[in-house]
């Protein structure tokens, strides 16, 4: 319980001006990008390490729960306090501490969000592979609790493959460091990468170290058009046997295209199902890569493919697939749920396939988005939340989607993590001993509980 | 203890002749490749992850330590049954289950030694980017145990930035999976990465899922002389620094090139330093990349750039890269004792003059070779084991250069781990609290302490 004397005693640590304690304000915390709500007694804001050790001291005295948060673009629940308790809002710590090109690495406090991070090393001709499609929102403490992946995973992977060290503060008050600031590393167990992915369950992350990589010198956008949706699922499959690593490939249904054209009046064709294709490489020798994945495309089913020409065109693309998921609430006026999985990508044809079957069955009018380059579709069911019947049946057809992933080698949770919504499917994939492991994990870090109680783990 | 019952209970389990308890036997599994030595009571070698499963569960029903082994290769005594019980050689279990190249995975047994893995996967045009020297008897499982790195760290990073999902025996006999085959992942804690780097201490890695690339279309290889040490340091930051993400990076210096012209008679330049650099890409646009990396490195200190024209000189350099080891053992008839640091690139100018400084201080001949590309030293000791003081002094000198990297931001451990050399190092370098925590995740998997016991954690 929060009492007055809590908020007195945290209003010494990080100052009167950074706890808030009013109805209005906790309510702005109390949501994320999910359907979720819940109300916290209070929110700090913290402004260093420091800060934050002393607050989780006395958290953990008083066995009060306590909820790290950052941009909150959380789509599965992830960062909303369903126990009240403290809210901790990271965003204030949002330095850049270095950014080195020498050494490949950034240094970073956890509130900085990831778009800031991005324009401020494209100055130093660098960027951080992750990118979700919520950059501009997000922070980077919030991405690495969830280990986000993104739209460039085909080719970098996610969040934990960036990663060489971490700053964190255990419920004890404690700070660690995890990692180190070089290239390699192997001195005990890989505690960075389990707080990576850990959704604020075993302490707060204050800083980063981050592994860059040189901006590619050149990018061609294509954009493949499709008559059928498991089609897409094939040409993925056949630009990989081919042995190209694309950059991006992104998937957008009719529903999806028809809902970003009626949001920005994009003028994108009308066809069942476009893909976005990007490939990376220097000048002259990315054009001859790109007529490659063309042909490929060509040959996979597509009926048509068009390489955009200006960088308008090829920023309009990249709009229509960060678009995709907002422009539903805005079009529909109702609420996107959006399925996270991901298949091995010799499925990803009959798990489009079953997927959209599935969302038929149940009613439910599902558009189909997803970094398809690395099996990971996003079915997102458009639902009016203030009806328990249509949410139910969104949730029944999001599970059964879920267990039909599971049935062809697939996992629940693609990079959205588990959150709320699936919490109660985790074990059907990670098994119960593997379940036992990672509670008894957690009351190592965190013996009383504290660190955003009550959700997977 | 392993008594005669225990013998017989494990013959039941894995067939007599996977039982091994002579003298002769059990020497050849009481060493690896460092200069510790432990000799286990019973070796076996199981067939099925069944197998181990029944062997760990005897094993930990009657508290008697088990240490995995693979191809032994370990450089840090990390494999060396030093509380004697059972060994289980995993080099039985050697199935390559599958090969897609489609999902850009191959799934297969721990036993399965990397240079056999590397050769089928060529066959589908993909390698494993993880290539630790001892490719050719390292086995899977070692080299995830480890974490191990390799040549291709700088732009590869190591064995965790490669695998997907794991089987994985407790202590208890249960058998966990972990991670998935697909190419993303956020379901629950990251296990697979705990057991990555674990060095055989939370249980049994089975089977492992692999994540592949494409081999590159074409490599130009070339070396770079330097008359300073240091110089080049300076050389590798100026290609970070310019953009470029070199395949390798290695180094040799005098005293290896003298060590492996010896041991091969190769007719190396006799220079203070040089440096094998790959570049990889596509025809025709990795021989631009390379002539930029020459004009980099003149302009960087190097005094002569050359580049190998023909498969038999390229070769040629990389049996010397990989022979500068062994060669130390054949030429010196000394055994090596090789360090294993990483510094960011900007402190590897200052790391390795000092480095020299130290070694030259203590008069112990040592001869720098390195994964120099990532920040990767391996000053490397030429010591006769026989004579206790000279042990001494080498291991003081190890000692002071793992300090010195320290205060540099460096680690002590970049991918050998840290086995019986670096146990006593390990807590300069994570902290009393990260130590105390490692050490309780350690009781989660395996209360009774049965897993490589008495080593770092």
């Amino acid at each position: 319980m929060v009492t007055d004397d809590v908020i007195e005693e945290l209003r010494r640590i990080v100052g009167s001006d950074s706890v808030l304690a009013s109805y209005e304000d906790l309510y702005c915390y109390s949501r994320d990008a999910s359907w979720y709500s819940g109300m916290p007694e209070v929110v700090v804001r913290p402004h260093s390490t420091e800060e934050v050790s002393k607050v989780l001291k006395l958290a953990n005295s008083l066995k009060i729960p306590v909820v790290p948060q950052g941009g909150r673009t959380n789509l599965t629940g992830g960062a909303i306090p369903i126990r009240g308790g403290i809210v901790i809002d990271m965003t204030g710590m949002n330095r850049i501490i270095e950014i080195s090109k020498i050494n490949m690495i950034c240094i970073v406090e956890a509130g900085v969000v990831l778009g800031v991070l991005e324009k401020e090393l494209a100055k130093h001709g660098l960027f951080w592979p992750p990118d979700p499609a919520s950059t501009d929102s997000a922070t980077i403490g919030g991405i690495l609790a969830e280990g986000a992946g993104g739209l460039r995973g085909a080719k970098y992977g996610t969040t934990r493959d960036w990663v060489l060290g971490l700053e964190v503060v255990l419920p004890t008050g404690d700070v660690i460091n995890t990692g180190s600031a070089t290239l390699k590393w192997s001195t005990g167990y890989d505690l960075t990468r389990l707080f990576i992915r850990s959704e604020g369950t075993l302490g707060v992350i204050t800083k980063a170290i981050l592994k860059l990589r040189p901006l590619p010198e050149a990018i061609v956008r294509m954009t493949a058009f499709f008559n059928r949706l498991e089609d897409v699922g094939v040409a993925v499959g056949k630009v990989w046997e081919a042995g190209v690593v694309p950059l991006i490939m992104e998937l957008l249904d009719r529903g999806a295209i028809r809902s970003v054209n009626s949001y920005l009046n994009l003028g994108l064709p009308d066809v069942e199902a476009m893909v976005i294709i990007d490939v990376d490489g220097v000048k002259g020798e990315v054009e001859k890569q790109a007529s490659r994945v063309e042909k490929i495309l060509m040959e996979a089913g597509a009926f048509d493919v068009k390489t955009a020409l200006t960088k308008e065109e090829m920023d309009k693309l990249y709009l229509a697939r960060r678009s995709a998921y907002p422009s539903l609430f805005r079009v529909f006026k109702k609420t996107a749920i959006p399925d996270d999985t991901c298949v091995p990508i010799s499925k990803l044809p009959e798990a489009l396939r079953r997927a959209k079957e599935i969302s038929d069955k149940w009613g439910v009018y599902t558009i189909f988005i997803g970094h398809i380059g690395d099996g990971n579709m996003h079915p997102v069911f458009c639902v009016d939340v203030a009806d328990p019947k249509e949410v139910d049946k969104a949730l029944k057809c999001y599970e059964e989607i879920c267990r039909m992933v599971l049935s062809l080698g697939g996992t629940i949770a693609a990079e959205h993590g588990i959150g709320i919504v699936k919490s109660k499917l985790i074990e059907e994939e990670c098994g119960g001993k593997a379940m036992e492991i990672m509670k008894a994990i957690k009351r190592v870090f965190d013996p009383n509980n504290i660190m955003n109680p009550d959700k997977w783990v």
